[in-house]
């Protein structure tokens, strides 16, 4: 292993899922915050810089998992599928990889994670409702079930071993909004970045949730109750409102898509792996 | 009737009242909405512009109601009487004209309807209070009784048929404020027309209730359960405030028009026409 | 008039819409209270008894109520339209009627009054939901909406006026119940009685909204924010229970009379008077 | 299979987990409320009745349970561990095994789940809480976080697929309470089947929260909130009072399974099978 | 000292005020709960039975008090000043000597406190008002003012040292009531006993707040948040009912008496010792 | 005394405290607010500017208070112990002080008084929760306990004599943030000045209860319940966060003046004088 140098705040920081989307934008921010920056995803991972320590790494593996933490003095958790897919893939990478993930956390002593949770542990609410973080759960989708998942357990490992976790329900974080919904749901990569931040830089945090939106017109989401994190967004949705023109209200109503915060998800069937 | 040209979002528009303070306002602004902007009052109105079509109407009948909404696609309803008035009166505009024009839209298939409520259906809550959309209605005088009945109205027309409304509970809308209560209660013009246009450009409300004021320094009013509009005040009540300077609080304590959000509304009585 | 007995806790009471079904069983039971019954209704009502004034009044004359009321230390209002109806008939009868009756009170100095309300004030929450009386409006029909409208009348007399009112929101008051929603709304007319007595005793009520059901297993409603009033139900629906067996639940799931409180009134239309 | 008579309320109701504790009470009840009755376990049960059908199925199997379901008009589900397990256990049973029903329940169009959750989804809230359905889940086990996916997952199948559940979160349910912690947490067999009888009769359930306790003294627990299950207990622990007497307060005040509601489940360890 | 014999719950139960009107109710009972009972007051007790220790003390005394709590395990402190008194003698028996108690329960390690709160607390909450655990609090007097800082400073114990109290917020706890308020507040000695019984033996209090009243059928005061207590009363004001017949309610309404729940205690004014 | 011009809002203002920390910033603010600013502290203040009048006052002392009080228009009151201190030596300053300046005011018919309370009426709640004026008090330190009595009692004066009180939540008053926990409880002498203004001239306050912190990004107190002041912070700790940088998470998590709003308040002791 690497020396860790002593002139950043965290000795080691691990980040699962970094070859995902957030995981790259990630990836690069994280080196200012730890001497080094250990790297980990299911499929190759481009090649490791001074700092990094890059694992190639399967979360439903308890043993690959348990080596995979040794060592991080902190943890941001993007590992797993981040979208709908089948149950039993699900329950591998989201149910049992996360509980890998806390187990060995517990076991090596790590007492913060930052867990990506999703928006769509809410997505059934409707899109004329506000939520804060006591909104009751509401998934959208089997994929929104496993991130209950795993913001149950992630309380559990709080409660019961004191390990604490910032579960960011994270809204659209992509280079810009795609379609109207994410006028809603926006989140720059920016922001996203500064949301991590300040979830492993305050200094308690307890067992915390939040959603990740930038500050855009059109709020679906209420974060006033994390205001301890001290996150603000400085991203707006708003330049690219003219890309998606207002729709005129006699357009089809019944469309659960349209009702729900969830959006498409909501239209999702759960499956079995052969049913794909 | 006039084409409906397909480059406004919507292709038509209906604005009741629009002889009022603030159909005036909002009556330039519909045209970059709509292709058609049907305008209504029941005293005559100027002459139409060419996208328009002026109707001299009484809402109180049902036949010209009838008339007055067919082919309108969303409905701006400042129509009827907003200000205290002899409760005959208001039983016609605002009681009979507001179920008039609910049923008419019922009858043509209108799906969205923006209404001007009123802080005064809440005037009766005390200065000292700051209200959102579930503070219980607390009308300070026949007319915001009146309006009281236009929201729930307009709620039973949401559940049973699914129109969706806006409840505008508008504040002072004025060029200015005229007295230091409007120091608290101010919309600016500019922010009325956007608080409209959110209520219509929004995909989906429901039946929401929403204040109507800028963002002037004092607040009786948190508009957060309402963020899925959208709307943010960009005008002040600040730069105003040095009109009204401050009074020393050893004055009289007892005057009820300070007490409560309803200012001098609190003060009126009922009445019979011939009372007046 | 008949001179006003120094033995009943009450001078004079007001009955109104004594010939309907609550009105009779109240009829008798004001015996004890006042030693002046007045009783009023569209319709005869069979001879006074020594104790009793009748008369036969329409509550949308101004005139007639203002006659009506003189007099009277409290009155216990159940006149108006008690179903859905056109419209037309619900303004006169439970919107002018119930005006005319606060202003009548108003100008003859009565300050209580006991006004029968209606669960159907609250009928579109779901037969899943527990209210009290914070719970929003959603009215079911018309009829609901008209009673929303006393509800914020006669909180305006409160607020403006300190005449008190406990707003009844009365379930389904009849000998038995009727069908198997009246398994949970039923009222029986002994607990009736009772909650009208609590109403007019109880020393102090300001404005309060209090449902009236029996102690029957199933509840819709949570009174014990009007646990000032000092009611409890006596009976129950339970010994009714078997005459209406449970339904299989796989039966039709989409019948809305099924999915909401207010049952078979969520299926109404609203009508014109010669829609009828 | 066996004809399905017509003079019980449901056809046929599946029960799994019939070979446990409460399996066995409710298994000779279930004979009122069905004309035939399913029940399985994973270990062999007693010989079949006439009116029921035994089978022996593991949950885990998607297979197995998708011929368990077919035919059911309703389902009782206590299968599954019930303590505290090895993860991957508990994921087979808990989760696949739920994941399994639900979606058979689907595929067969069954329409009502009543779902045997736990108090230990709530486990983590101190013994001087008293909680009801909007309580936040706080489990203390990853036996109660299995809980806590049960209950998202009915949550979802509900918005999604309106399949209606009753998530029972049982206390104690026994012969009699065996502890102090019991005389909290009972709930008699006789309660039980209650219960579960209010859950599959009551016609409307939506996604329901209930606690399982009988009418004990002490109570953590407040089920006003599911008034509309008609669930009223007739038992109570008070009777047992004295078999556990009071400890002084001056004992340790330090042990955990004192201070939260779960008892001695805060106290235990996740664990991977081959570390029991 | 003399022993402690081991056949109680507690060894040394300490009552303050064990002079007064409910001191005096408590003596016998706790004879049953302690070896030993030290009872004290400002002024001389009857003689000390053989299981007693009678000790004459002015809390005020630090050093008085110190002695006082030696040795006990819990103690229930009805001390100090019970009405509404010159400030000066409220600082020296109210503050200082709760203060003085709770430093002395700190020195020598007693975990459980037992505290005489009142109603008056918030008694400027009208008698309109349902109020429980969570409600504001209203002082109406200075001696409310006084039992504020009772349960500030306890709560302050509790989260500093791990002292717990039970707050009592007696109502009116007399052999009967005396006049119509006390029909609302009346608290039994048979059932105030049973409240003390359940702050002593519940295991864990944490720091609790519980209303003191019988179960009368009128009620300002619910304690379902302090369910865990397991308090339930036996006794009910409605035997006496008939003493206070109900008033007209066209008598006064003015009087702050009526309009507040601390009845005559709102119209006292603060007065230093020597405006008495 | 000096006369008292009429070009201020005020006549006179008393400010108490005058020699500490903020009175100083206040002094040469009032100026601009009052004809007369009359200055108090029990140490001596440096001479008095034209418009000034100077006492030196023991708030212990009923008959000096008095005099201070006399002619006063409103009162900031900053006197008394503003860090933990001896029992003795709080009752004498912020107990006996603050009641015999209300009584003061009463006496001379002072109607609006903004009152110095403290964040730490509120500090043993954890720095992973966000309060607003509805959070219950929890004491961190005695000191806070009698600034809770300061606001029971500033209630009791306005609910039984509308003596007005702006109860000022302060948190970290001073040039710049001293340490970690100051980034999130700074206030800027400005925006404390700003927030004095807020409290003296807005019409009607009530009983308000506000913390005083700038708009920093970290966010431990919620005032949009007093949103009716019209207090908008302008400064921000942001630009001294660089002087304290982020603390690994893996350091001590045990320290509670790291879990509890109060920080190192939370970890003193009571004690008498003679315990210094």
């Amino acid at each position: 292993m690497p020396q860790l140098p002593s002139d950043k705040p965290f000795g080691r920081i691990l980040l699962t899922g970094a070859g995902g989307n957030l995981g790259h934008q990630l990836r690069s921010a994280l080196a200012d915050w730890a001497g080094v920056v250990r790297i980990s995803d299911i499929v190759p991972l481009s090649e490791a810089a001074p700092h990094e320590e890059v694992r190639l790494v399967d979360l439903s593996s308890r043993e690959e998992v348990l080596q995979l933490v040794e060592g991080a003095n902190a943890i941001v958790h993007l590992g797993g599928i981040s979208v709908d897919a089948p149950f039993d893939d699900l329950v591998e990478a989201n149910i049992r990889g996360t509980y890998n993930l806390y187990e060995a956390a517990r076991k090596h002593g790590v007492k913060r994670i930052v867990f990506a949770s999703s928006n769509h542990v809410t997505g059934f609410h409707p899109v004329t409702s506000v939520l804060d973080a006591d909104a009751p759960q509401r998934p959208d989708s089997l994929y929104g079930v496993t991130k209950c998942f795993g913001e149950s357990l992630s309380r559990y490992y709080y409660d019961r071993f004191q390990i604490e976790t910032v579960c960011l329900r994270i809204g659209s974080s992509f280079e810009e909004p795609k379609n109207p919904r994410m006028l809603v749901t926006f989140l720059s990569y920016r922001d996203f970045i500064e949301l991590v931040r300040c979830s492993l830089f305050t200094s308690r945090v307890g067992h915390a949730i939040v959603y990740g939106a930038s500050d855009n017109a059109t709020k679906w989401w209420d974060n006033s109750k994390a205001g301890f994190l001290g996150f603000r967004p400085r991203d707006s949705s708003v330049k690219f409102a003219d890309r998606f023109p207002a729709i005129p209200v006699d357009t089809d109503c019944a469309d659960p898509a349209q009702l729900f915060q969830g959006g498409a998800f909501v239209l999702g069937e759960p499956m079995y792996i052969d049913e794909q």
